[in-house]
């Protein structure tokens, strides 16, 4: 997309010869920038900088590297995360306010700085209109796979571009799988509107990917707007072509985040579950999210094993109101629990068949209300545990 | 102890020629009973009658059987727990009131209540004062060893005894680890008061346990006194000799569920979490069973990795308060993080080394306020997947 450049490189923060660790985005003008970040309590330092780009609202770059996450390194780690975006805003000729920046990878180690420069060096002289994949591989830690998506919208009669590279899984684990999502856009639009489309897209996307039930400390997801497009400037979420617009921006989301899914530690399986007939919003997803995370669906998915008595079961246990005659649990389309009772041993060979499929959903009516959430996670597999236990930070 | 006696048999609800699959206590006279039950919105029909028991206060005895749980089967389910306890009364000569009911296994599937009644009638006949490990036996699952502990105590001169069994894991799973407890004494104390002490040593032992931060179904702990020790009737926590009587209780509840904890599905290291330094005692909890609960931490012990990034990152996703500079993490009484960095590589070799040992212990400084709280559970290995996704319900 035209104004827009990237490049990956290795320099050397992960030890494999030539393995991608630094990602660099180049705007050639000031985009319009917003961004959500995690909401833990215990940040990274690149986190606490980022927080202030997106809330001066433009920025002309973001620089990342994978393989170490400077977290909970005190005073040296915000001085190195300011470094980062300086050495990268001496080398495109703008201010370090201007540049982004994010690192994922093992927790209470320090930045290579002396690398991290090099790199920074190396990636800008790479920087190409073409280098967008290379980025999306420069963020992999245990990535199986680089993940990227892009969507046109018409806005306001103006053909729109949206590209976004990401990696890790959503809620997800300390040391080597921060979600990271960098999404590129040439629609024009102001600041304001483009964080309350951000913050709307990334709660129905980026949020209800869950792998394991956790929160990283660098989890962030930024966008960068140059618009290029000409179109008419979004304002609100009323101006014309706003709608398009955003519902561009929810499918290079959306379809970001279930490449996140299925690409958990481990997982053989893709999981969407949809809870409705809950009381209210807030326990359709608490529902939702306890089945996702729930260690016994999860490996009952994983063992094809058509489990409805654990899905009723972890959602009782969050004494999430239910009517038991009501309920209905269907798995890959089948009702295996219906009118408070098992549906019995066919629906059982049928389920049993579906969950031999790579993608599964998990349906379950609750009976209660009119609530309903979505929610995409993966199956808990031996290579969750292999990954988890032998990785060695 | 002198008044009660205990069976255990096989009757054929667990297909294992010889597995013992039903249990019955007996209290030759009407024992002061008081129980905890789960809090989930699904719960067993067998819950659901022995809370009417517990109501009364009364009851002469404690059927139960492991293999199926009477879960979800609807007014069939309710007809069979109450037929268990006509069918252990009408051996027994009480009524069908005073006998709680328990059971665990599969969910969804009818009890064989042909097998059912005649186990009733072997146990009955096979009620001895030394079966309380044959008991222990009957309601086993998944669990790998059968669990009891017992305790003396002086009330009021009085030499009281405590004697309990137990199976599953505290907070677990639905299908065949329900935790269930029956503990018995001679002492004598009131309804009132037997309820409240059992309450709270419930809360401090058996509600901390975790094994996979899942509530079951059928949880029931429930404790018989017979009164035979013939102590000054304990009827509030200020009568003398309580304090001495709730310590012996505690130590049997917190024995047992230092026994599930341990026998948790797959585990092979028990691992205490003590939480200290939060800004209030709700906080602490919440802390110490997120770590408890973290797929992360529990693969992290069970590969013999010092961790304390996920550590950090779990109570941080939940957004606890803490002060970085003033946390402290110690892992089997290493300081592996302190001041706000890692205590770097020479603590973390000790570490290792005390990870190797089969009790660990995780414990975290807040250094946010006075508030401290403890969780005991397992790590997370590849038979917890193997269990969970390879036994077929």
């Amino acid at each position: 997309m035209p104004g827009f450049r990237y490049a990956g490189v290795h320099c050397g923060v992960k030890a494999q010869r030539g393995e991608l660790d630094l990602a660099l985005i180049e705007s050639e003008v000031p985009a319009t920038a917003a961004a959500v970040f995690t909401r833990s309590t215990v940040v990274g330092a690149p986190v606490e900088w980022s927080r202030q780009c997106a809330k001066a609202g433009k920025a002309r770059a973001i620089v990342a590297n994978s393989g170490c996450s400077n977290v909970a390194m005190g005073a040296r780690g915000r001085r190195d995360a300011e470094a980062m975006a300086a050495a990268t805003a001496k080398t495109l000729g703008c201010k370090a306010k201007e540049v982004f920046v994010a690192s994922t990878g093992v927790i209470g180690e320090p930045l290579p700085m002396a690398k991290i420069r090099a790199g920074i060096r190396s990636a800008s002289q790479g920087l190409d209109s073409g280098g967008l994949r290379d980025a999306g591989e420069a963020i992999r830690t245990t990535d199986t796979f680089a993940k990227l998506a892009s969507e046109r919208a018409i806005v306001g009669r103006k053909n729109v571009r949206i590209a976004g590279i990401a990696k890790g899984s959503g809620m997800i684990e300390p040391d080597m799988a921060t979600m990271l999502s960098f999404l590129v856009t040439d629609v024009a639009a102001t600041p304001t509107y483009l964080r309350g489309a951000l913050k709307r897209v990334a709660d129905q996307t980026f949020n209800r990917v869950t792998v394991d039930g956790e929160g990283s400390t660098s989890d962030s997801v930024i966008l960068l707007a140059n618009g290029y497009a000409e179109n008419a400037v979004l304002r609100t979420p009323k101006s014309p072509g706003a709608k398009r617009f955003e519902a561009a921006l929810f499918d290079v989301a959306e379809e970001l985040a279930r490449m996140l899914a299925r690409d958990g530690e481990g997982a053989t399986k893709l999981v969407t579950i949809d809870v409705t007939g809950a009381a209210n919003p807030a326990e359709a997803e608490r529902a939702a999210r306890r089945i996702a995370n729930s260690m016994l669906v999860k490996t009952a998915i994983f063992g094809r094993d058509p489990n409805w008595g654990r899905i009723l079961q972890t959602i009782g246990a969050g004494r999430i109101r239910l009517a038991l005659p009501r309920v209905e649990v269907k798995l890959c389309g089948v009702p295996v629990f219906k009118g408070g009772a098992s549906a019995g041993a066919a629906a059982r060979k049928r389920a049993e068949k579906g969950l031999t499929q790579d993608e599964v959903e998990i349906a379950v009516h609750l009976g209660a209300g009119r609530s309903k959430a979505r929610i995409w996670t993966c199956d808990l597999s031996y290579d969750y545990v292999r990954i988890n236990a032998e990785y060695t930070t």
